[in-house]
């Protein structure tokens, strides 16, 4: 008996091997594709020699800690406690399994939004919960009105990502006010924040579950380097959450993986001293206008994107295919890889969308615009 | 509600910390304190610049794959599909709790031997399963009439660790028969076998799962580079399965994870090309030498050390106390830490045994041995 019968191989690993295979552009899984800060190198390689090959701390390296919460201090006006509220994970993908098979039990159910990342179902089916979709409205902002209606007393968790992939939409105040009221009548319900792209935020400032006091005292924060420093492959993130949140997690947390990559734990904790996270944004928001203008005279349409490296569109006045088949042709017949949107979505809905990651050189944006523009 | 109620923090973390606080030499935590192998660092200085940062594949870097095959392939003389039966892990850690995570469901029983390395039973807690431990033998052999009762209609799996962790001993030929003829019986129950210590054996060679044809259809292998490359803190490890197993748990995985910290596994990967793994086992023989020469005169007693790093030993003639307040003042009185063993029984049974690492320096086992000698 399989605890994930419906799964199989992750979308990201499909499209990025069919990209590999036709030697497509890959706007497909989100990494870039830029060289690495050259600041960030020479830590590397002089930290090789730094003895430093050995566990860390089960909850993670005390100075990558500390500098953690000294930017969230900075970036939130929020004090963490380094020793209780705070823990590195192998990535935010482990953190935010960690957290859902922490505190999700046998028929527990998860309110996640329709669509999601794809992670947040499948962890909470190895739990043995229940996933309860809540389909975002057409413009992929919240409903608050589904949310509250798919409340139930067995509700143990609420995931919500923002920035939100794969719709590039963020959460306003008036979301968070609205979310507030919801839940204020629901103390039991956990909620489980994936903000791994909150460096990644354009026309609307970011609004952290850190800058919530009626919301942090329930939430986990699930957050990861992998995005803002530019290494998706080293998988350190990290998790905040209050002391008692977070002392059942360490305890799931130390005997699922113990402790997390070293070199790159020590690597990164020096970097951040250097690193200013304002340029990240200011970095992606001049891609993000360079591909939306690259492509905006080409027959795809464009949605908003107001956060994240991923960029929606349409193809209504291109195919009736459905978008896994369009995305495969795109990436067979017209040398472009892209994500299908009806992946995210429970049911496989296809609305006709696919996702471009724009983390790319310019060049590589440019050209695949030029392939683009020919449909 | 809590799904680790009688979980505090690890007795590694503890010990370490304590051994810290009082400046003890460290003996309790299983990590290597000598340099790194200087042809290692080489590789990770210039691998660095090889554009290497992001996601690798969610099974794990093809060529690691590859290197994998090959030497299981020379070590055991089996060919395994590093497409369909070969999993990269972030540690072997993970790599247990995703193959226990993924097998085993509400209520399913779980045969522990007793005592044994700390995560397991918390992974099958966290699983929703029951932990049925069976007791070894005084002399910390098997006993193969207690696991046969033990075994019932709802056992799903049994944790084998071998060489076992924390007794240093080693399965033998006859072991491995009797287990056959028991699972003979039972062709539901599968097997986790724990082999992270395979390549340091010292007296009997050590009999992999990969060579019992009886056995390994139903086994899941579980190892690490952290212990045979010295590397503790990198966090790669490596799950061997059959196909249909490997299916299910590279579901888990990949929600659970997605993939393993890119820079170590293509370091690992190239230095598997130049490490002779026979030569692992031959340094930790002349440490286990070294280490029972400079303590036989003293008045703890050795017990037989057959692999892992770890050596054994009782304190009747030393102590009444139980053997965590005993390694306490071991640390704080005499400047030497280890790990009671009571920790690893289910009941914390006491028998006045400690554990020692001894991979470390010469240096540092001769200062501790020089402690020793004078209790
Ligand atoms: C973990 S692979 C997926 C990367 C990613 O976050 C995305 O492409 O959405
Ligand atoms: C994961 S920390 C424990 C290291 C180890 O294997 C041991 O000391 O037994």
């Amino acid at each position: 008996m399989s605890k994930l019968p419906n799964i199989t191989t992750s979308i990201f690993s499909v499209m990025s091997q069919l990209a590999n295979q036709h030697g497509a552009i890959n706007l497909s899984q989100g990494f870039p594709n830029f060289p690495e800060d050259e600041r960030l190198l020479q830590i590397s390689e002089r930290i090789i020699r730094e003895n430093i090959h050995q566990y860390t701390p089960m909850a993670g390296l005390p100075s990558l800690l500390e500098k953690i919460a000294n930017q969230t201090l900075k970036q939130y006006g929020r004090k963490i406690n380094t020793t209780t509220e705070l823990l590195i994970t192998a990535g935010a993908t482990q953190g935010v399994f960690t957290a859902i098979n922490t505190f999700v039990n046998q028929g527990d159910e998860v309110l996640i939004l329709d669509p999601s990342y794809d992670s947040y179902e499948p962890s909470v089916l190895v739990a043995g919960g229940k996933p309860v979709r809540v389909s975002l409205n057409d413009d992929y902002t919240p409903n608050f009105n589904r949310i509250e209606s798919a409340i139930s007393a067995k509700t143990k968790m609420i995931v919500i990502n923002n920035p939100h992939n794969p719709t590039g939409r963020i959460w306003t105040e008036q979301d968070f006010e609205a979310l507030e009221t919801i839940l204020e009548k629901h103390p039991q319900i956990l909620i489980l924040g994936d903000e791994v792209y909150e460096y990644i935020t354009f026309s609307q400032p970011h609004i952290s579950f850190n800058t919530r006091p009626k919301l942090v005292e329930r939430t986990i924060i699930a957050s990861s380097f992998g995005k803002s420093l530019h290494v998706t492959g080293w998988k350190v993130g990290y998790l905040i959450a209050p002391e008692n949140l977070m002392y059942e997690m360490k305890k799931v947390h130390q005997f699922l993986v113990f402790s997390v990559n070293s070199f790159s734990q020590h690597v990164i904790s020096e970097y951040l001293d250097v690193v200013n996270f304002s340029e990240v944004s200011k970095m992606y928001q001049r891609k993000r206008d360079l591909f939306q203008n690259l492509i905006k005279n080409s027959r795809f349409e464009l949605m908003p994107c107001d956060g994240t490296y991923f960029q929606v569109v349409n193809y209504n006045q291109i195919s009736n295919k459905n978008d896994v088949d369009f995305a495969k042709e795109l990436i067979v017949n017209h040398g472009v890889a892209s994500i299908p949107i009806s992946v995210f979505y429970n049911d496989n809905t296809d609305r006709h969308m696919l996702r471009f990651c724009f983390a790319k050189t310019d060049e590589t944006l440019i050209a695949a615009a030029e392939k683009l523009n020919k449909l």
